[in-house]
């Protein structure tokens, strides 16, 4: 494309990305198609010819912004509300344009070097010790999946060179979490060969956290059977309700026995660059790995996760590789990101957080994840002023997990859920929801760079009239 | 940010970028600097306080450049030459702005329907039968993990559910490739829990091409001790000379003894769309996965890689779970992505390719590819007509192995690293190499988007004087 077009069209999408960003509450967040719309929408094949760019980005407009659920809405509250920063943007923009894949030192200085300097910037802001040392990878189902395998390796089997078939001398492996953690884990076990059935699930107390006597009990119990604990995954911030696993008395435990501690606070890490929130880290500290997502809430577009390592050459000793192509002389002490995982190539992904750091600076950063917070806790405060909602779990970060509860409606479950359904299907807003024992619980997450009182009020409004539209006054 | 200000600093990176492309030739390929100087140049913590966006944006000017190699330089001829085109940032632009997660239909019907568009779009182009379906994930490795994590469970030890920690019922599970195979294959059993004991490597004819007899004899042998194998892995354009491997015959013994057959093409896959190259490909049909990367050879920029499969639900056997926090309702006929691999949050790649698919169209596709192997085939006619370079390798697609051997030199491995390293600090070019034999073999990829003959003209040129320069005239 000549420069010129390039200018021009380039142009016209910053526009429409500032159009889009200036509207998004207009939006309904969750799309309004039904399934196979687009599809049916398209052309069965590929053009013979190519198209005028211009014509694409109508396209745009006509067939691929009906089927957008807008993430970036200030009132997506699902799941965990993330966002992206204007800065996000334009990083992704010059990462797209230098299009280096940061495998080897020498193809790619800038991302190597830049990556370890924003990953220590992030360490000093959530007061880590010297000796984390961090690694980004895509998303955090792949930076615990890196854990685990760290463990997996350390535990002494050589697994990376003997693998565990054909063996028998590799006893039942071990990896222990509570039973509100994120399916990742799961993932992560059934990826590395340990199966399911090496993931033990520990109790929780009735604010959704990891009892310690639970999972001494479990290793206690695990080692008599001749099964070999590997490692340990308490959460900070865990996805069904936020809640916090006591994460220093695990590491006693973790300590006793000789287990790895990975710390998953992909979520709720970010709250760790604000002072008042440290106290919810304690422990963390003792961590043999823990995994964080800027993407997540710290305003960085997807995806963006990082893994910090109390010893990183764990990760080197169970991953890397040389094959002849990639050798290269003379530079023995760089760091070439590929020997600590799985990817070879890896995109150029910390640019865009040095922008979004540098933008906002630590205080700007603390100031937006303080006011999320109070957001939720005002929300909060309404659920607990009513008597019609009640919260289901206390609210340490900026999630609320709360119910309708009006009274003499006997199938709660059914009535929580068709008020989610509705107001999600109205595209006012965009709520998710899990099980707490028997409980339906909807979940707000407060998280959009873009949230102001108004849209937490708006929603508050929108399950008033929910409730009530269905005959519940 | 305002929109005004969006607007005023997305048109100023826009320039940047367009600048940057119009003047790509100017700058040296490899990065001029030392270890540790970006580092070094670098403030030791993060600015307290937000920045404007024009200071950052100087910084890239002054920090960022010279550290950068130039992967998009047409005269980055190492590893693969891969290159993204001025859409494809357009489409990382659009995929930043929108940033969503996509995990389940919902959360993001246009990234799962275009998803199925635009590969089923490429799967016509390349002439592949209707029954493959496709899935993006991020890098080659992934993909090939997938495709080996599939074939781990289809050989039938519930390895999802039981893992192969602890048993003495799971035999040495065996996965076969070439000597020439990339070190993705390596990372992928090691991951899987296989190990590196798993991968079976088979020797190459002279043309580096794998040998069908030798691996029917491995495998058979294989059986014979009780090891089960599980995988063969052909490659169409393997990573150290691009040779390509008798998939059909390799497919007849896959057949024979129930093997999971999968064709890691990468690199070359995209030249399938190109009619008078499809005869390389000859047996893929055939393939239970095929892995093939548009972000290498397809101006899309990284990173995006395709799996296909035959029956892709033998891949959401192995990987799908359902948290209840991700249950939906009334969308059971719909595709969540998360169910087909390790990562729950994927980024919304589809965009950037049917951009680029839209914007070249199949015609202009097939016409850069044609004139890059062209250009390739001239590079190795002139080697070939020289009598101080020799061809080491054949040249199916675009990437020339050759070497220089002026009469008179011992060393000739010494001579070639020699040449190489000076060219590559030079910054005129950047070269890789690899091992063929006991040859030190120096590599040329044709595959920028911005390539020309001049630049070719220019490498040749550049090693004829390095050869001289070195005291060969």
């Amino acid at each position: 494309m000549p420069a010129d077009e390039f200018r021009k069209y380039g142009y016209e999408v910053v526009d429409w990305i500032a159009n889009y960003f200036e509207h998004i509450d207009e939006y309904p967040v969750l799309s309004q198609v039904e399934p196979n719309w687009l599809k049916d929408n398209m052309p069965a094949s590929a053009p013979e010819n190519g198209e005028d760019f211009g014509t694409v980005l109508a396209d745009v407009d006509r067939l691929i912004m009906p089927a957008v659920t807008h993430w970036n809405h200030p009132n997506f509250h699902g799941l965990f509300s993330t966002s992206t920063s204007s800065v996000g943007v334009f990083g992704e923009m010059l990462t797209a344009a230098f299009d280096l894949k940061g495998m080897l030192w020498r193809t790619s200085p800038v991302s190597t070097e830049l990556e370890d300097v924003v990953l220590d910037w992030l360490r000093q802001m959530m007061d880590l010790p010297e000796h984390f040392e961090g690694i980004i990878y895509d998303t955090a189902s792949v930076s615990t999946m890196h854990a685990i395998a760290a463990a997996r390796e350390k535990a002494g089997f050589s697994i990376r060179d003997k693998g565990m078939s054909g063996r028998d001398d590799v006893p039942l492996l071990r990896v222990y979490c509570s039973e509100h953690v994120h399916s990742s884990i799961d993932k992560g076990v059934i990826t590395l060969g340990l199966g399911l059935r090496s993931l033990r699930k520990i109790e929780c107390n009735d604010r959704f956290e990891m009892i310690p006597e639970k999972l001494a009990a479990a290793i206690e119990e695990d080692i008599a059977a001749g099964y070999k604990p590997i490692c340990v995954i308490p959460t900070i911030g865990t996805t069904s309700t936020s809640s916090v696993d006591p994460v220093d008395a695990i590491a006693d435990i973790c300590e006793k026995y000789g287990i790895w501690l990975h710390v998953d606070t992909a979520y709720a890490g970010s709250t760790a660059i604000v002072p008042e929130y440290r106290p919810l880290f304690k422990g963390w500290e003792r961590a043999d790995s823990i995994v964080v997502n800027p993407h997540k809430w710290l305003f960085t577009p997807f995806d963006l996760s990082v893994l910090y390592c109390k010893d990183l050459s764990v990760l080197k000793d169970a991953f890397s590789l040389v094959a002849e192509y990639l050798k290269t002389t003379g530079e023995q002490s760089v760091k070439n990101g590929m020997d600590y995982g799985i990817q070879l190539g890896r995109r150029f992904r910390a640019l865009k957080f040095w922008f979004v750091i540098r933008y906002f600076g630590r205080e700007g950063l603390i100031a937006r994840l303080r006011d999320h917070c109070r957001l939720a806790r005002l929300f909060a405060s309404w659920v607990e002023a009513s008597d019609r909602f009640e919260l289901l779990a206390p609210v340490p970060f900026a999630l609320v997990c709360f119910r309708a509860c009006p009274a003499g409606v006997e199938d709660l479950n059914a009535l929580n859920e068709r008020i989610m359904n509705d107001i999600n299907t109205s595209g006012e807003a965009y709520l998710s929801h899990t099980k707490l024992g028997d409980k339906y619980t909807l979940r707000l997450s407060v998280g959009s760079i873009r949230v102001e009182e108004r849209h937490i009020t708006k929603v508050w409004d929108s399950l008033n009239r929910h409730l009530a539209e269905g005959g519940v006054a």
